[in-house]
């Protein structure tokens, strides 16, 4: 084997053995939970797969086996990833509808985690809408499969992969990661990088706080120089910034808060301009939401775009992107962007800005899929070194004729 | 191969050489109209893939092909007891949905049976709503399979799987009796067991009578006491119900019916406490239904739920457990159970109950993939023994890579 | 190997050898574009893949890999040989709905359609409603595929397959053609053969064109007769029209347009009789749809319908049949067909007639799964007749075990 993309994978893997991780048999939810070699496992398999996906390796490392999805919000790139990282590994994939379930008979929670566990190695959950219950059913579904396993009625312990919750949204935000890993030339090289995760102007409301507290969350775990921004009553969840204040004292990078975009752009090396609600608006509406009150859910609508729009001057323009380092730092985002003058009148991203980086971002979404693979690889593999290591030598190509 | 439960696979297939079927190239539909020997063939290879599962050994059979389930009524577990069981032996899934499909165009039954079946292995349908309907549409679309197949058009005889119908619920109780068989440590262990199968009270209208039919139609073949009790006017169809004295005539066991809940439970052994709908009731909802008479059907609602109303002492509380074997029945249950004060003010069964066998009940669940897999290779595979062999021999695991 | 349908494909695979085609590493979109080999090609790989299938052989070429589907109409028949195309290839498929992804949110198409990608090897789109449309977004699709590929960002150029569009149905007349074929024994005897393509009265509205158009510009390349007719005011596109004028002076066969019914039946071979709209009707419909005036839509359906309905003499009866080819000419459709007094009261054939050939029509519909994976093996392998050799000489049964 002279591939030279492949000779990497084999330092991947000997990087993995010194970032050994708890996650076999277990779920994953939040990352900045974990300790860092968990960070650190996740993206060494993920940057794995890639490679050997790439040049045109299988992957698969089950025979049969299902992934299943619960998506309560919509979703394009984590719903197709979650069901590409499924099938690269050889499991089939099911949604769970829950309107056609019979969940609206009266079926309690711990009750459908185990019928739908049977034959799952996992269940990918997208549960982002509420402040203070994704994260908390995401946990339920996985301790009433834990019970089921203990007790003998589950074959296997099925892990729950958080495809977005109301506190993180761990596989988007290693994606992130990993794309700014590859462009800098490797995570020894993020050491002292500055970036700007910033507020943006949006004419929609109610976006989920999970992508801002996640890139915090995650990204202060390197040495870099975090700089939060947002409008005054757009404050984030305190335990991400805690944690973030936390992590980047101890690997010599920094976190500051600021109430000016330009001040978080200047002389960054990565900007990830991108609109979120006010923590206090999520509540208000989830509460508002739950009471079935719709009047006053209207009026809030009302009130939260009204505060927004006094905002309209939070847009990564050109001129915010010339304050950047050397005027050309990367710029990252989730997707869907809001674009003015494309995908609507004023947003948070200008269209020339957009467009120079638009096959940059499209680039960093193709992480997803690997970093979900490398999860359900982590929580159902005892040895995942040893996994990797069969699969390189395996050499079982992705075609089974040419 | 030294596995216990291995050998234990070995013994089933001897059983299995002793209940040979005609299901192959067939459809499975209603099992008390089916040979002894059908039923035990189906337990016998659902055991034995249950065990060769649990043991991490592949049970893939089919190297590509499809499995299409059609569902007329809502369902979790039946739904993803399907789809486990398709994936486990190699097939592909896909779902019809009625809705989205041409079908609303005009297309007949048989065609869209010809049409669904070009790749198929097999179609599971469930069509529980109305009387006199489900299953009479499940043979439509089997017979119209086995004239295209006749006819060269169809290069596989894909067959039918009942998942519900308006008579049987074949693949739950044959899961619920695969439980009961676990449980009593094995088939010979049934003799003399009382079987309760009971109505219970329940807020909500229009449940099928298939579960219970099935139950009576099925445990009654293995000597067992079954008791059946119904408030007056919840009478169950004709046919289940004498094929159930036939069958306890035979196998040398008991049928008995009453009006008594309490009557029922005495020295049971196993209780099944569940609500259904009258026969009357459903017969004219059907039509109502079909006419679109939506005021009556309203009316009929009412008068279902009031009728229904006046039987709340239906309910599987503590003190009716006490009165069953040592006060230790087994409770049975397909799930999801009306639990009172869980699920609904006031249900088929007093929350302390279902809590004492809840995993109980997911453990009885956990039997229906394998059922459903049974099926489909009993209709399948024209030598199922020597299939069985064949995959206990090549201990193939259900992972590719350790 | 001494299977006589098998020496066929090897027949078959050095046919193959003389029609090369540029679909590699493409997209399969509308047939009259492409040279004849490309037509010849995508009909004998389908027609080894059958074989092969029906041998009870695996066709599997694909260890691990998705098939997406768009369907921006309904489908049963489509759908699901989409479906069977991909699984019988290796391929798991997803749907995408565009109701639950974040398209709604301000995507764009090329975001889309890189983000459905990373891991899909081909895209199979029916977007047919409008006219000017649906080719254009197929097109849209693939370019913004081609785009992500050349900029190292997709592993694969993932080919998009035309479901139907708003001019061709590729799948479907390639289908029915692969069925002529069979019928008339071989390729070489369609010449001289008369084909009436007719227009049929339905009672419904807004039928799509690209069926006849597809028709058309695919049967006149083989040397056939073809007849075309339509009342009045049913003009199809000019391009296919035009097309098969060319298409039959190259290939020594004819092509006339009359707006007799019987004319076009005369004397012929075949006959598929099929309900469309008027194309400016579809013009304006589109126009209508897209603006919203919906009062003015309802008026458009009643006019069209009322125009329809001074038509209703033009129905497949077995007066017309008595006109054909010893009154014994092959009736073809694409299925659903209005049948007089079955699916409609009155409609595009008489319920006799299609009784008489209606097991015809399933075999005709069941070469679509295979003309499907036709062309996604053809656009994503360099070298078919070295892909198809390879199937042939490994020999692997379709199930593993037996």
């Amino acid at each position: 084997m002279t591939d030279v993309s492949l000779d990497k994978v084999k330092e991947i893997i000997t990087q993995l053995e010194a970032n050994p991780t708890d996650l076999y048999n277990n779920s994953f939810f939040i990352t900045w939970r974990y300790p860092k070699e968990t960070v650190n496992a996740v993206l060494l398999v993920a940057e794995a797969l890639k490679r050997l996906h790439k040049a045109g390796k299988s992957v698969r490392v089950f025979d049969t086996g299902l992934g299943l999805s619960i998506f309560r919000d919509n979703s394009t790139r984590t719903r197709y990833s979650f069901k590409s990282a499924c099938n690269m590994l050889g499991l089939g994939t099911e949604e769970l509808n829950e309107s056609t379930s019979q969940i609206a008979h009266g079926e309690t929670v711990r009750e459908t985690a185990a019928m739908i566990s049977f034959l799952s190695e996992v269940i990918g959950i997208r549960d982002d809408m509420f402040i203070g219950e994704g994260h908390r059913y995401q946990k339920e579904v996985s301790d009433s499969i834990q019970e089921s396993f203990d007790h003998g009625i589950l074959p296997q312990r099925t892990s729950v992969v958080n495809l977005q919750c109301d506190l993180d949204h761990p596989t988007q935000v290693l994606a992130d990661l990993s794309h700014i890993i590859n462009y800098f030339g490797g995570v020894e090289n993020l050491r002292g990088k500055k970036v700007a995760m910033t507020w943006a102007y949006s004419p929609s409301y109610g976006k989920p706080l999970s992508v801002p507290q996640g890139v915090i969350g995650l990204m202060s775990r390197f040495g870099m120089d975090i700089s939060l921004a947002y409008p005054e009553g757009y404050d984030l969840l305190d335990e991400p910034v805690e944690a973030a204040k936390k992590f980047s004292q101890e690997t010599g990078g920094s976190f500051t808060l600021t109430h000016s975009m330009a001040e978080a752009f200047k002389d960054a090396d990565v900007v990830y301009p991108k609109s979120w609600a006010p923590f206090t608006v999520m509540q208000e509406r989830t509460q508002l939401l739950r009471s079935g009150r719709s009047a006053e859910l209207k009026a809030l609508e009302e009130r939260a775009l009204a505060q927004n729009a006094t905002h309209k001057d939070w847009e990564c323009t050109e001129e915010m992107m010339k304050l950047t380092r050397g005027g050309k730092a990367l710029y990252c985002h989730c997707l869907p962007a809001d674009i003015s003058g494309v995908s609507c009148k004023e947003g948070e991203c200008a269209a020339s800005v957009f467009e120079r980086y638009r096959l940059d971002t499209y680039a960093e979404a193709c992480y997803k899929p690997f970093v979900i693979a490398a999860m359900i690889i982590l929580t159902r593999f005892q040895n995942p070194v040893k996994t990797l290591t069969q699969l390189l030598e395996r050499d079982q190509p992705r075609r089974t004729v040419c």
